[in-house]
């Protein structure tokens, strides 16, 4: 038996009720918590002379998700994920979020009974509080949004100013699995693409991302001199690092680290996912070469694994300048600046 | 010359450029922040050994604003604001606030430079710092979106829950200004009401509400028991305080502080702007007896003012239980519950 009532039938204060019950317990009521949900604000009480590092962002509907394309749980995934993903590319440990959810009242509530389950499987699993947050009627689509506070134990953030010339540019994990992912939404359903075993697994990368906290810790402690998380691409991000850091970069095509289930169902233009794809959630880290061994092992230790992808030169007189060198030798230097989220491109 | 350049004009990154540079220089720098806008996430380290204080709050066009009716500037200052009285009516200090825009694009840069002028503008005020935040697309109409942290100097937060049977309720300063100028705002512009010099002075409580930090922080030391801000009306709020601390409420109608201009305006329904209408963001509390006197000199001391209006008492046997007493002594039960943001009434 479904439950179909929607959010005007249960109101405003019997939906944190419900919502509230969907969180694990100890989701609620982590260390260091004082007061949760429920009050004018929630207290908390950092590890004493913590650094803390804080992150907002949003996910609109029909711009960051189509709900017909993810289930609620994994939208409840993805929400907190892209936020602890940038305490992650910090090298910081995820501690706390506020939830607000923008509803119009006609969303069903047993589906937002998932979305927060979802978050707080994610949440549980990270050692995280949801402290609190609120609702707020939104006349248009769904809007979520939170707010991530984290912990630097490190004693040092990596920050996307650092990076040196004569650093090597590295990424976790593999790219362009999320924009092959959101390709495979886009495509009929009778496409024989969408009937490959791997394309779950695309999709999944897509739906479910999972954020790098581990293997930003042993960013840190490996020496990494900069970091930041790819949500735009590759060639949307690596121009913020070298921006930040006044560097150019040499990006080695063959070595970029793509999925063989990338390039089994997008022959003709997986690396083109590989380099402008968006939403990987995997870092881009730059760090010395004599750091190398020791990040590699410690990515290793951590679960994970790092791509050495090429190095950082001087500056020119260009502004971006990302030079990629082919596999057959030839130099292509990409003019493309970052993604504009307004701009016509 | 007026600058008609659009968001899409100058894109995010512009956008972003132009909003840092419209915000206040110490505003941006503040003694703690260890890295602000323009990265990942923000670094901030809070006094060692503090609680820090978290709430979140969305502003959505057409439902909390409409653009005809405010100035940009003081759409910025009560963005900031809203949030700022939540830490307020915990007795926290303001620190830090990240900031999150929902913008379609079409908006003129200028208009949120006015935003951000008044953003800045309470926050400078304020001490407080702006950490940062981010920018997405929102087809529907604009999206103003806060996180604030504070600390609790005085060591002690004022929750809903403390009130006790026995205590005094308090509000600082004066209801129903808010909502009054709320419905000068709607009311056409050639009533005689909205031509009224003292017109302008309710819009104004509409339109830039005065967070109550000082006011606050004088609850806590002079030994307030409970507290909240006033949002959604007296008669809103109230419940939330009587179900969090398990009392119930006896108001005495005759001592409840209303402005003279709502008096003056709506002489038919100044009561009725008074105990329901919302958005006051003055500060709910609940005191002993013996604390009063204590209160009133912290208050006075803080610029502000405080008036009893009424007795918590045990908890009977229904749900709510706000009793008003009338001037006349007759004695009302109201059973109006909280105000529902789904809600049909």
């Amino acid at each position: 038996m479904t439950d179909e009532r929607r959010v005007r039938d249960v109101g405003e204060f019997g939906l944190i009720t419900l919502l509230t019950a969907a969180l694990p317990a100890e989701v609620q009521s982590a260390s260091g918590l004082q007061l949760g949900i429920g009050d004018d604000a929630a207290v908390w009480q950092p590890t004493p002379g913590e650094q803390i590092v804080v992150t907002t962002d949003s996910l609109v509907e029909d711009v960051h998700f189509r709900r017909g394309w993810t289930d609620w749980e994994s939208l409840g995934h993805k929400t907190l994920a892209v936020n602890v993903s940038d305490l992650a590319a910090m090298g910081a440990i995820p501690r706390l979020a506020v939830i607000s959810l923008g509803l119009n009242g006609d969303e069903r509530v047993d589906d937002l009974l998932a979305l927060y389950r979802g978050l707080g499987g994610l949440a549980r699993r990270l050692g995280m509080t949801i402290a609190g947050g609120d609702i707020v009627r939104s006349p248009g689509g769904l809007i979520l949004h939170v707010t991530a506070l984290g912990e630097t134990r490190a004693r040092r953030v990596l920050t996307r100013s650092g990076a040196k010339a004569g650093d090597l540019i590295g990424v976790t994990g593999t790219l362009g699995a999320s924009a092959a992912g959101l390709r495979l939404l886009e495509l009929a359903t009778d496409d024989p693409r969408r009937r490959a075993t791997t394309a779950d697994q695309l999709i999944g990368a897509h739906l479910r991302p999972e954020p790098r906290v581990a293997l930003g810790t042993a960013l840190v402690d490996g020496g990494a001199t900069s970091a930041m998380d790819l949500s735009d691409g590759l060639f949307g991000d690596l121009p913020k690092i070298l921006a930040a850091s006044g560097v150019a970069a040499r990006l080695d095509e063959g070595t970029i680290p793509v999925a063989a289930a990338v390039r089994a169902l997008f022959p003709d233009d997986w690396l083109d996912l590989a380099l402008r794809g968006g939403e990987d959630y995997e870092l881009l880290f730059t760090a010395p070469h004599h750091a190398w061994d020791a990040i590699e092992a410690a990515a290793r230790e951590a679960g994970g694994m790092v791509t050495a992808i090429g190095e950082m030169g001087p500056r020119g007189s260009g502004t971006l300048q990302i030079e990629l060198v082919g596999r057959d030798g030839e130099r292509h230097t990409m003019p493309r600046g970052a993604y504009d989220h307004f701009g016509e491109g």
